[in-house]
């Protein structure tokens, strides 16, 4: 069984366990509070140098760390609703990497980290003056998505896959950072249309501190 | 045969180029000024709506965006001198995948914009304020690389191949941002192996205004 080193909170974990649970695999999931130095300890380091969630480990101790290989290697293979979580065709795959890459460098460094920001430091953190410019960002990588849904109903090929679970983890929650989604219509589509593939599992409640934090203005 | 948009003073755009030659194939190069707006037109744009370089086009019109996906899909079967440059093994793919993710979350970010904010951006730019936060982070990413340096040769598994590229591209200009890399020996010696790869082709000289900015302190 492979084990899931993660922060239930953070959208990079949730993609794993929204994976796992559509292809039904059994995994352990071992909770790291990253925002409380979890990744900083000597254990966690010799995982994963980088210091960063998730980490996956499979039974004789290999790790691998990025969320978005570890979707890559959960899925090699593997059929989802639509076929497989990624396409076969080598173009089709290369595309849904094209996403995957826009995701983890146009995309979560805006609004994975407006949402950080806002829930997870204090309300004083000098943090807080990025917020604009995280929003500009952010913003421009909705508009790119909203676009492409304009001729598609997937980032991942013809059907529902792993890019689509990998920008679904911070799009769907984008309003903790600030953003108002009510301008990307076809992106609220999409939304909904990833919410109905077969064993969708929401990500997990946010802790009584990350509320009350998001509910305060920037 | 394909056609690459790029600039070639930009790490993301070499490592195209740098592939393509190692593995002999035919390429057109159209120069895309992206310091100067070249990737803001409406030409460009409607071809990567993201509004960067590099993009590969194939000769029926179709576009790749996303450095790293376009090196995974001319790397897709292809030999290198070590084997394949992405491999075929499930789990080694995974691993390379991981550093091609970790290379544009936790290296480029930081290693290449303070490259380009010396080189690129006018000495009374307020962007130079981020260089001391832009060296400590692309510091950890070094210390991660020379980590895995200890216990391995390259970072694409059992041999030479992309996500060395990929690394390779802002690692051997790290100095342009203000790295010294005399404080990583590994990453030296890796470094040399890359350039002795067959059919390397270093990256293309800086232009004069490049030259003259990066020899200008902080």
């Amino acid at each position: 069984m492979i084990t899931v080193y993660g922060m239930s909170m953070s959208g990079n974990c949730y993609k794993l366990r929204l994976l796992l649970e559509q292809l039904g695999r059994d995994y352990r999931w071992v909770e790291i509070d990253s925002a409380r130095g979890g990744t900083c300890t000597p254990e966690f380091l010799a995982k994963n140098p980088n210091g960063k969630v998730p980490v996956m480990e499979l039974e004789d101790g290999r790790v691998l760390a990025e969320s978005n290989a570890i979707l890559c290697w959960l899925a090699e293979g593997a059929q989802g609703p639509h076929g497989n979580f990624l396409p076969d065709d080598a173009w089709l795959k290369a595309q849904a990497l094209s996403w995957l890459f826009f995701e983890q460098y146009s995309h979560e460094p805006y609004i994975a980290v407006a949402r950080f920001i806002r829930g997870w430091t204090p309300a004083d953190s000098p943090r807080r003056a990025d917020l604009p410019r995280l929003r500009e960002r952010g913003h421009q990588a909705l508009a790119v998505m909203e676009r492409h849904l304009q001729s598609a109903d997937w980032f991942s090929g013809q059907g529902y896959g792993i890019a689509d679970i990998a920008l679904f983890a911070y799009t769907h929650c984008a309003a903790d950072g600030g953003f108002d989604l009510a301008a990307y219509p076809r992106i609220g589509d999409w939304l909904a249309r990833v919410r109905a593939t077969p064993g969708f599992v929401p990500m997990p409640d946010l802790d009584d501190e990350a509320v009350a934090r998001l509910a305060l203005p920037d």
